[in-house]
């Protein structure tokens, strides 16, 4: 049974899913007629489902905690603490009710959500931004460890027993971003949970090399329901690292790591091993480092661009 | 007296300066409405300015080159060569006339237009590809050379005489791809005539690390009619060379070359001393080079982002 094979524009396609307004407006004006938009000062914040919708106009609270206004919706309180706790309530409510598959992942882990010009709007627990389609700016920070000559890359595979992506490959280091923390500091952190780096290596050798977005409208392999809205932002890191450096699992995340060549990783992506936003991050890689070229890439720019999509949504 | 300091953001808010259907649809919605484009089978292939439009259906030619419709332009022609033909003749009508001050920048040098996917459309002479807001896909390659530790960057200073950004800062070397000349090919060529590295060098040790893709709306500064559309992307390139390798001017388009550390070329990138389009070469290099970080840049995702803007035009 011959298995389907992913060009590079294919792993692009799976996780920059939601329509662009610049290359296909009627697409994206279609789809934005079909959902609402959380609000606040005349900036959008996020999309949300009609299904989402019609659960939070239904959801009885004391007090006032919302507004809706035709497709506008707005969240009350006038600091992020009140913001936040009206939030938490709503999505408290729904978890404790069994309302959507997607907060039975609930972590108890708090993301930030920003307002023009990267003020703090609100904070929110981590399953449940999807519901509001909100950016999980600084979600988290990607890295990839390799070795320069010949040019060799860590990739671990997930623990099988994970509930989303399990037995995938995976980035060398990936983690998220929680409120409060620094993208470098949880670098840092990641970096010694997922792979028993030692914290000097990563203070000294680790480099900033960019960020990869996108705008995912989740599948059913992501888990939850179909359609969830997740636009991304992913710090992107590279370590280059001698033969005497050997990733360790740490945690229970990772079953084990390989040490792969250029071919092997291009064949599992390919392949679709790789866990999808995953997969952004090694052509991302491939393309700062040579690899996939304008020679040996046809899609070369709409690659790299999609890789850094501008998102409509306020910036940290 | 104070001179002005540009931001990262603003450097790149100075060339990438048409509106962004995701972030500002309204004025890109109304900046639309003011423009004539130019579609081959409901694709845009291009803006047109109101002046430009005006002219071109003045403009007297035995046949038929151009059809109008509201404000829908289509180029006349069945193949390649009649387009190109036709374009040909009423860009050089103008030429003759003296009615567009940026076609007396005439090149005698071809682009290529494409239309989806990826096919040749039409060829343009350089200098008026401005006046239909084409993109000049493949236009030109940029390539960093530098040292690595210390890592200092050699910047070329252009010619003062040069019509166009005369006396500014430039990329290690840059040139534009003609019609029929492949993307690697101009730089082996270019690396040559503007810098003297020679040929084995750049076959051995150039890395193409990317592109860097932008709307600008030209302003005076660029020369001819101000406010014409000229999306355009960059194939760019990293060279690193021990302290042997010394870049020499060779055609005069160069005046001299300094090896400059990385303070000095922030300095000169806040002065706004470099070319414009070729300050955002270097910002993408001090991206990628961890030189610029999520710590040290407040819009770090935003200029990540812009730097490879997804144009609304078929890419080649």
């Amino acid at each position: 049974m011959a298995s389907k094979h992913y060009s590079n524009l294919d792993l692009i396609n799976l996780v920059d899913s939601f329509p662009n307004a610049a290359t296909h407006p009627v697409f994206h004006a279609e789809r934005l007629g079909e959902l609402s938009i959380l609000v606040h000062d005349a900036h959008t914040l996020g999309y949300i489902l009609p299904s989402v919708t019609a659960v939070l106009k239904d959801t009885k609270l004391s007090g006032t905690h919302w507004g809706f206004s035709g497709k506008v919706i707005t969240l009350a309180g006038e600091t992020v603490e009140e913001r936040s706790e009206n939030i938490r309530k709503t999505t408290e409510s729904w978890r404790e009710n069994g309302i959507f598959d997607v907060l039975r992942g609930w972590r108890n882990e708090l993301y930030t959500v920003y307002s023009p010009k990267g003020h703090e709007y609100f904070r929110l627990e981590r399953s449940a931004c999807a519901l509001f389609g909100v950016v999980t700016y600084g979600a988290s920070v990607h890295m990839t460890a390799y070795t320069a000559s010949p040019l060799k890359i860590w990739v671990p595979r997930r623990n099988p027993e994970k509930p989303t992506y399990g037995g995938l490959l995976d980035n060398t280091v990936a983690g998220g971003i929680s409120s409060g923390t620094s993208v470098f500091e949880t670098l840092v952190r990641e970096s010694e949970e997922e792979a028993s780096f030692p914290e000097n290596l990563i203070r000294e050798k680790a480099r900033a090399v960019g960020h990869v977005s996108y705008f995912y409208q989740r599948m059913k392999t992501a888990g939850g329901e179909e359609g969830l809205f997740q636009p991304e932002v992913q710090y992107v890191y590279d370590l280059e690292v001698g033969n005497n450096v050997i990733p360790k699992p740490c945690d229970d995340e990772v079953q084990d790591f390989k040490l792969m060549d250029v071919g092997q990783v291009k064949a599992e992506l390919a392949k679709g091993s790789f866990k999808p936003n995953c997969s952004l991050v090694l052509l991302d890689f491939f393309i700062r480092h040579g690899i996939i070229t304008p020679e040996n890439e046809p899609d070369y720019i709409e690659i790299g661009s999609r890789l850094h999509r501008l998102l409509e949504f306020p910036t940290r």
